[in-house]
């Protein structure tokens, strides 16, 4: 059974954060060790304090290697970065030692990926100015894992079950994602998003892209990029054999997935894509990078900081991000 | 009874699309019936067609003036204008005939409410390329009634049951929709919002103001017009004693809305208040037009004239903004 099951390695994310309590939550659940085997990319001491402080009832293992790791399914086992004193730890705290170590965890986690000895990575939420306070000058997450791997270009997918959506561009002002609407990066945003789909499962995705104004422009009437952009990267698209529409008007496009018609939309914008998923599908849903050498999925939320130690955030995320990491590295 | 049901004016609508049979389908509704009078302003030839149509259980009866209408409820009654030749009327073809006659619904139709003989208008889909060609060039439906109604600065909002959007733009690029986030503007339509919820019933309306950037900016890392223009705004606001709050980050705004938070949101741009209103609630949302001295509110739909005589066509849209402006013309 185990060689149909991915092995997919987790990171802790901040130790502060409910990264950890989340994780067990989720890696303990019959439905998620059905379809992965997992191995906790941490400290094991925060994941045995987790599995504590969420009631787990299998033991937290620690190996020094993932080649030690036996992936039973009986036990929760943890690659032990050793980076973490408990004693220091505090819950909800901005703190250098574990913006370090949850740096660490992600870096441990893409060198495991990169030399194939996972099928994915699933990562927890870390805290940006942790992990600037401790000198790893990233904007976030997917940044780190883009310069750790040597790409640029990475786009952002959010996936809730079928209803999925990527972004032509994300943490830019909306003035300026606007201009980032051309030709050539919608046309990337959509062979990424192409290919990512066809890794969830379906042969031959059916993709909208979303127009950038309103009712898509209306013919002109309210702005150009529909005709000036997003047309000619259908066009362009439909040429190279993708199975595109669009410019399809931004009120409708989504509505019009949620009903089927399509398996992802490309949204011209980081809040045209976030707002109906999240209306949607608040908890469930799945952050994936697509461009990565690897595949990456992470949950779709922060540290929330004010709910760690109490055992009480939902595993939602986690559980959807997980069964998604292990159905691309199957198709793999 | 009846002076607990308000009267409300029933706009026809283009009579080649299925305004007609949706009125009929709605009008005929017990529980719409149980909540307003009302008269339809139209061509009676037209909609003892629609009657016809969608196998409507109750006569047409036409009228000459509105005294004449008796509202006992056991027909559709109609102010007849006599302004469509049924002869001449194809479904679903643009035309001069049936622009002037949806135009001039909503000429008489704005007469009645300015003179307080009916207490709300409802209306219907109007074809804004056969008004056009009739000679009345205006953008659309709205911007008709601001100029019956003498005024400017009117302001679209989206309801569905509990989720309700103002917008502080609607048909204009993105790009010249970031220009119009402004202070005094958002100021304008935060005020007739929380007075257009007040008169849905709700004594303190809380309100959010949505960001405009991903995040609300992230501290002006990603845009400046939350600092400048929003908060600003915002604090106004409150100084006036309205219950609002924001600048919200737009990706999580509607889902605390939805959640029960807040009773409408102000939402930046034509787009981020539809898009989740549409993704939510498609058939059943209404478009209400606040800062008209009159109650007025709307099918959230175009003419449809692939669906027009088939009888086939949703009320809901209709019956929602029936019962609407019913709870408003009473409030008032």
């Amino acid at each position: 059974m185990s060689e149909g099951r991915p092995l997919l390695g987790v990171t802790m994310g901040d130790p502060s954060g409910t990264g950890p309590e989340i994780a067990v939550k989720a890696l303990i659940r019959d439905d998620v060790c059905a379809v992965c085997r997992s191995i906790v990319i941490g400290d094991a001491a925060v994941m045995r304090q987790a599995a504590r402080i969420v009631g787990a009832p299998v033991p937290v293992v620690a190996v020094e290697s993932i080649e030690q790791a036996g992936h039973a399914g009986d036990s929760i086992e943890v690659l032990d970065l050793h980076n973490v004193n408990l004693d220091r730890l505090v819950f909800g705290k901005v703190d250098a030692m574990c913006g370090q170590a949850a740096y660490e965890c992600v870096v441990k986690a893409a060198e495991l990926a990169l030399s194939g000895k996972v099928g994915a990575i699933v990562t927890s939420a870390l805290h940006k100015e942790a992990m600037n306070l401790a000198g790893h000058d990233f904007p976030g997450h997917t940044e780190l894992l883009a310069h750790l791997c040597g790409v640029k270009g990475t786009v952002m997918m959010l996936v809730a079950g079928t209803f999925r959506v990527s972004h032509v561009s994300t943490h830019v002002s909306l003035r300026d994602a606007i201009d980032r609407v051309k030709k050539d990066r919608i046309l990337h945003v959509t062979r990424l998003t192409v290919d990512a789909v066809r890794r969830m499962g379906v042969a031959e995705p059916r993709v909208a892209l979303a127009g950038l104004n309103p009712h898509s422009g209306e013919g002109g009437m309210f702005g150009h990029e529909e005709e000036l952009e997003i047309r000619p990267a259908a066009a362009e698209g439909l040429s190279e054999g993708m199975g595109l529409v669009g410019p399809i008007p931004p009120d409708t496009v989504f509505y019009r997935m949620k009903r089927g018609e399509y398996d992802a939309v490309v949204a011209m914008y980081h809040d045209q894509g976030h707002i109906p998923t999240k209306v949607l599908a608040f908890d469930e849903g799945v952050n994936v990078t697509l461009g990565l050498p690897i595949i990456r999925t992470s949950v779709d939320h922060g540290t929330a900081f004010g709910k760690a130690g109490k055992g009480t955030a939902r595993p939602d995320s986690m559980i959807a991000a997980l069964k998604l990491a292990a159905d691309m590295a199957r198709q793999r």
